[in-house]
Formats: C-alpha cells, sequence, structure tokens
C-alpha cells in the first residue's frame, strides 16, 4: 500500500471528527436566522484550510454569504486545479421528521447523519483531507489548487459569479474540479457530463383583499386557492408533458446513440423507486425514468400555502393562495427564455377575479460537457483506481447553477466526480453521507490530483 | 319613552364594557391550547347570568367543550323561548394582520374590533342584557327563557346534539331564537328564513414517502402537489358548476316568486364587492351574486399546504399535500350523502402515483322554514318598532350546525334574528361588532320578548 493510501487509511476516525465539527454549524443559506452561523462556518472552514497546510486560506466578503478561498501553488509546471464545493445547506424543515437532530451529526451502521453530511460538506471534505494527505505524506502536492467554497449554492449562488469575474485573472486554472454529485451505487463510481438547470418560481394569487367567512361571500366570488389549482393543474397535459407554450422548444434531443448508452447503464429502478417509497414510475410519456430524471425537463410543485392549516376546521375563504413551482431544464433550454414564457402563460389561464404574480426566484442554465474530453481521462483512471471498476458516464438531475458560470468565466473542461448516493436523503430529512462514499471519494480525490499530474 | 328603553340607553356604555370583559377570553374552539380557556369563559358566562338574574345558570361538561345553560321561568302561561348562541371564537389566524390584538377589544370609530365580537359573544350578550334590562326595570321577563350557549359552534356543534336530545324533557320550549345572523344594511334588519348546511373535509396526497430532492427525482414519480392541484381544479368546471356526479340531485330549485323576492331585496352588490375587496362578482353561472351566496351550494379551498413555504426556494419534491375543502350545502341537500359522492370522484380523479385521503372534518345539513309562520310575525314587529322599518326575509349563506339539530329534537319555529354586517370581518383578521347593532339588537331583543308574550 502506498503511503498515501495508509495515511488515509490509518486516520479514517479523525476524518469523520473533522467533517462533523463543520456539520454542527447551521449554515443553512435560505434562512435569515442562520446569517451569522454561515459566517461562523466559512471562518471555521479557512481554519481548517490553514491547518491542513494550504498557503492561503480567506473569508472572502461578498453582498450575500462569504466565500471561503483557500490554495496552494507549489508545483510550478503541474496542472492547476480550481476545486469548487459549497458550505451552505438546505432548510432542515419539517424538523419532525428527523430522527437525529439534523445539526448534531451521528454515526449510524456506517452513515454520518446531517444536514449537509453529502450536500456539500462532506464532500468539500474529502478533498480537505486528500490534500491533508499529500502534505502530510509528502510536503508537497502534485498539482497546484485552488479552492473557492462558497455559501450561497442552495440560494442560486447569487453572488458568486461577481467574484468569479472580479477575481477572473488571480483565479486562472487548468481544470474545474467539482464535486456534488452523486455515484450510479454503493460500488459503481460515476463522472457527471451534464446536469439539469433550473428556474425557480413562486406564483401568488391574490383574491379578496383579505379572508372572508366562505358561508357569506363563498359561491360569489373567485377563491384564490381554487384559482391557483387551476393553475398549477394546466401546466402539464395527462402525457405528463408541459403545455407552457414554447417550453420545449431548445430542448436537446436524445441521440440514439445516448440513448443506448443510458440503457447500458446498471440503474436499479426498483431501488430508485424504493428510495423514492413511490408506488410506481410517472413521468412524461415517451421515456425512461433514467431519461427523466436527468435528460428531460420537468415541471414540479416545490410548495403550497393558504388560507388555514391548522388543526380542524376554519371556514375561510382565503385573500391569498401561494406556490413554489421549479422546472428543471436540460441543454440547450435557456432560464432567461423559459421564465416569461412561463410567466405569460401563468397568467393567461389563470381564472377571472384574480390578481396573479409570478416570481423568478432564482434560475440556473443546464450544462453539459464532452463526455470524451481528455480531462476527464485523470479522472477515470483516478476512480478506476480507487474502486477497481471504470465510472459510469453520466447525467444527472440536478442542478449546480455555477457550472453555467465557469463555463462563462473560464470556459475550462470541468470533472464532476461526485459520490452521493440515491438513499442520501438530500434536501430532506434524515440527509446522511455513507463512510464507503466519504473515504472511497477521499482516496478518488487523492488519486486524482496525483492522476491530473501524470496526465499533464 | 318606556322604561325600558330608557334602561338600555342608558347602560350602553357598561353594556360595552360587559362584553368586552367576555371577548378578552380566547375562547377558540378549534385549537387544543385554548381547551382551558373555553371552560373559563363558560364560568364567566354562567357568573355573568346568575349576576343578571336568571334562576340557574350552570357550565354543563360535554365530551367536548362545556355548555352554559340559564333559565328564568317565572312568567307562567306566557310562552317559553329558547335561546341559543355561542361562546366560542373562531381561531385568530393570520395574527400579522390585525391592527390590535383579537383578544384585546378596543373601541374604534363606533365599533368594537375583537375575535368573537360578533360572532358571536356580541350577539349573546344582546340577549343577556335584554334580560337584565326586563328585569332590572320590572323585576321579571315577559316570557320564560332558557338559554343554551355552546362552546363548539365554530368546530361543528359535535356535542350538542347530544345535550340537547338528553335534556329533551326539561329543554321544553314554544319558540328557538338564534342571534347568529347578519342584517341586510346598517339600517335594514332581517329575519332568516334558510341558511346553507356545509360538508367540510380534508384532502390529504400523499407521494413519495418522504421529500425527495427534485432534482434527482423529479420527472419520474408523481408530486402529490401538483396531484392535489389537479383534483381541486377537477372539481368545478368553467361555468362554476360543480362536477361531482349527483351532487345537485336533491338542490331545491328555487321558485320564480322566490327570486322576484331575492331580486326585490335592497341588496347593495357594490358594496358586497367592496367589502370582498374582490375585482368582479364570478360564481355559477345563471345565478345572481345573492342566489350564489345564500341559495346555490358551493365549493371552496379553505386550505393548502405542501413542501417548502418558507423565504427562498427548497428544491424539494414534498411527500404530502393537502387541503382543507368545503362545500356549503342547500335545502335538501344532506350532508351524510353529499360527502361520500365527493370522497369517490376525489378518489377518481386522482393521477396514478398518489394515495389519496378524503377526511369528513365535520357536517351540517342545510335548514329551511316557512317565511311567513306565525311565529316570526313577532320577530317582525319587534324589528319594526327597534328600526322603524320591517326586516327584510332572507336566506343567509352562513351554516348555523344546531339548526337541524333543534329541527329534530324540538321542531320548533325558529326565529334568526340577527345584527351582523357584511364588513364585520367575521373569521378574518379585525372582527367588528358595530354598536349601532349592538345597541340596536339589544333593543330589538328586549321588544322580542315582550311581542312573543302579547302574541301568545
Amino acid at each position: 500500500m502506498d503511503p498515501i493510501t495508509q495515511y488515509l487509511e490509518q486516520h479514517r476516525d479523525r476524518f469523520v471528527e473533522d467533517l462533523s465539527a463543520c456539520l454542527r454549524i447551521p449554515s443553512v443559506s435560505a434562512q435569515p436566522e442562520h446569517r451569522e452561523d454561515c459566517v461562523r462556518c466559512a471562518k471555521h472552514l479557512a481554519d481548517h484550510l490553514r491547518k491542513i497546510g494550504l498557503t492561503r486560506a480567506e473569508v472572502i466578503p461578498t453582498a450575500g454569504h462569504p466565500v471561503v478561498y483557500g490554495e496552494w501553488l507549489g508545483a510550478p509546471g503541474a496542472p492547476t486545479a480550481l476545486i469548487y464545493g459549497h458550505y451552505d445547506v438546505q432548510p432542515a424543515e419539517p424538523l419532525e421528521l428527523w430522527k437525529t437532530a439534523p445539526f448534531e451529526p451521528v454515526l449510524r451502521d456506517g452513515k454520518l447523519f446531517a444536514r449537509g453530511a453529502v450536500d456539500d460538506k462532506g464532500q468539500v471534505y474529502m478533498h480537505l483531507k486528500a490534500i491533508e494527505a499529500h502534505l502530510a505524506v509528502n510536503g508537497k502536492l502534485p498539482i497546484n489548487v485552488r479552492l473557492v467554497i462558497e455559501g450561497e449554492e442552495e440560494v442560486g449562488s447569487e453572488h458568486l459569479g461577481a467574484f468569479l469575474r472580479e477575481r477572473r485573472a488571480e483565479l486562472d486554472a487548468d481544470v474545474i474540479v467539482v464535486s456534488d454529485t452523486a455515484m450510479l451505487g454503493p460500488d459503481q463510481p460515476a463522472l457527471t457530463y451534464a446536469l439539469r438547470g433550473i428556474s425557480y418560481t413562486q406564483i401568488e394569487v391574490t383574491g379578496p383583499r383579505h379572508d372572508l367567512h366562505s358561508g357569506h361571500f363563498g359561491g360569489a366570488v373567485t377563491n384564490p386557492a381554487n384559482a391557483l389549482a387551476s393553475i398549477i393543474a394546466a401546466l402539464k397535459d395527462g402525457d405528463g408533458r408541459i403545455v407552457v407554450p414554447g417550453f420545449y422548444d431548445r430542448v436537446r434531443p436524445l441521440s440514439a446513440a445516448e440513448r443506448e448508452m443510458m440503457r447500458a447503464l446498471p440503474f436499479d429502478e426498483a431501488g430508485f423507486l424504493a428510495e423514492a417509497g413511490a408506488p410506481a414510475p410517472w413521468g412524461e410519456k415517451g421515456y425512461s425514468t433514467l431519461e427523466r430524471t436527468t435528460a428531460r425537463p420537468t415541471c414540479d410543485v416545490n410548495g403550497l400555502w393558504s388560507g388555514y392549516q391548522g388543526e380542524g376546521s376554519k371556514t375561510v375563504l382565503p385573500s391569498l393562495a401561494g406556490a413554489k413551482v421549479s422546472m428543471r431544464l436540460v441543454p440547450d433550454q435557456d432560464p432567461a427564455e423559459v421564465f416569461p414564457k412561463f410567466e405569460a402563460y401563468v397568467k393567461k389561464v389563470a381564472p377571472p377575479g384574480v390578481t396573479v404574480k409570478v416570481i423568478d426566484l432564482h434560475s440556473a442554465p443546464p450544462w453539459i460537457t464532452e463526455p470524451d474530453h481528455p480531462m476527464l481521462e485523470s479522472a477515470r483512471r483516478a476512480l478506476a483506481r480507487a474502486w477497481n471498476k471504470p465510472p459510469a458516464m453520466i447525467r444527472e438531475g440536478g442542478s449546480i447553477p455555477v457550472m453555467a458560470t465557469f463555463q462563462e468565466t473560464h470556459g475550462l473542461p470541468a470533472i464532476l466526480m461526485g459520490f452521493g448516493l440515491d438513499d442520501d436523503n438530500v434536501h430532506a430529512p434524515n440527509e446522511k453521507f455513507s463512510l464507503s462514499s466519504y473515504h472511497g471519494g477521499t482516496k478518488s480525490v487523492a488519486y486524482l490530483y496525483e492522476e491530473l499530474a501524470r496526465g499533464a
């Protein structure tokens, strides 16, 4: 066993402790009450970067939550990787569904449970621990690294674009490395070559000026909650196709070859459904489950609210009804084109007697790269070494808004090497990171640095 | 001025203070945390009944909130009125929309603002103050009275039926008197001869076993919030007709004569819409606003919830979506017939991939009486004396579940003499009772007792 691998094996338990310390900080970017926790988390990370031996480690303020920046540039002639991750996490609600507290990490059955365990603190720590191993064993890294760990990924990376554009010159690199994606199964590594984008909206329907008694007014004025339901029901047809005019105009059709490649992937549909806890797959007619979740766009309600939600009954005719509705977008859809079409359609199908407002809460373009780009070859070798099998080449259904920004600011090849699993409960109660993924991922990343140096 | 009228004029300010003391008790029947407040309110009322001179005043426990019972039977040979009211109130939420605290009554511009001001504590106190006046001035009442003031009207009067049935013998009377309805305008008294019933349901749609990441799972499983929206949208057609099969089977058509009488009523549609704060009337095709709110059934969403409702965006595919949906029913619809039809239809139109549960939260049959019953003549005379004009004969859109129970237990004529106004914000923030209604109503009730004695 080589000394790096040996070091990684020996310090596994402490690696879990180091990650746990970071998971204890509730850095929820969406909730204003956690603003200071985000700052605290950023400082904690910067301290850790210094501790493991990076030569520069800073908390850099933005108009939103700060960015953590770290670098080690002691390998002249070797390539430079710009490693991206995020320290912010999704809200933990609904809290009552967590088996253990979301910000008190607990190890159960070889899995570390906490909000952010896999998305994305755990995957950031794989890089920190791989860097630590190289610096501890060899006193140096095989490549140069710049780390950009942001605090707004879960709310649309609003201020990262400006951050990257302003520092474009000093953030020069040869490859982007991102670990915020998933494996295909517990022992099947994967490299992601496409991501979906998103257009996340809020629909607000206003009827009466204030809540009314449903007995006195019911039947004679438009009920905004009924109106909202009609609007949402009008978004898709019975075949699961989105009927917003022009919505599919820019969707790149799947080639026969790519469909064949996707069919050949060891995708476990039964396991996927079991994990979803859904009785049957359902979606756009004519596409497989894997195609539906990765290569086709969607339109999902993420939240609904109106009137009385408490116990018992309240005979209120509500004044307001609201919904969060998001569309996952695929290449070559552009959220800047999709949102106005969505807004116009929602207003068109709204029944009379209500006022409808559609808000663009956040968006990210979809992203795709050449799956056989030479830079990905190093990553393939690293994964094959760490897992004893070649990685699957996959599309992922989620969005990493910053990928489009990197495309614009750097125009570099990007390696999306992630170690999540379908049952990680990402964005849900009881989020976890399997230790096999954490340790296997750390090893993969340590090897990636070596392979990138070799490949250069 | 006769001595009773004089007494009522002289003690107006104290009558407002007495009512305010009762309004300070947050007797919200729907919310378990207010259980003790309901008991406290019942005791407060019983104390007050004793104080004004009733010969019996008790707090009688039920399986739910207690009933307050009072009586004065010192007029042998005179008719006995069973006076019904309720001391429980609707939840005050959303609290942030109240200009002053809901349980700290405040007098502004001749109106008393508080939850329960008009529905129904204020209207109960009209009777208490009318009784006080007669007993204070004459040492006796012109008729015998039994008061039944319940604590569960806002949650469906679940235990009142048993209470009345068990005590049918001792609760004998000649007429039922209820003050929980409205006037047609600030100086236009009204007698109500029909009420709508209600079937109040909760629809619960379950999709995935837990919340999922909309990027990883979106597109491949049925989203319960989208499914709920489809169900709700399928309840009515574009003409505002409810399409649940068989829903209208037992609806008694409006006769040409009644439609003509309704058309002749001084109904202020512009004022109604201004009060609703709605841009335009909308409802079942072929009916007027007044017909839609009083003589035709409805289907309204009273509450909606699913997924993430907080600030910002959360890319969650929710596990659950729920709605409170209520149908106002008209004679001769029967909630026991309507609910199963509704439940079957909701399950039938639910998309595949979700589980749907429909709960019967509460119900009340509609109620109608002969508008020219002789017993109503006394009420007409009393109102004409108090307001210097004859009352309008109207249907009301709300439900008083106990009317159907009284129909069953007593089978007596019932006088529905109420003094609410359209802008009272009943069941909404900033509920109020206009002092002109409170004092005019108290006078009307004091005269009613006299006219009932005369009419006998």
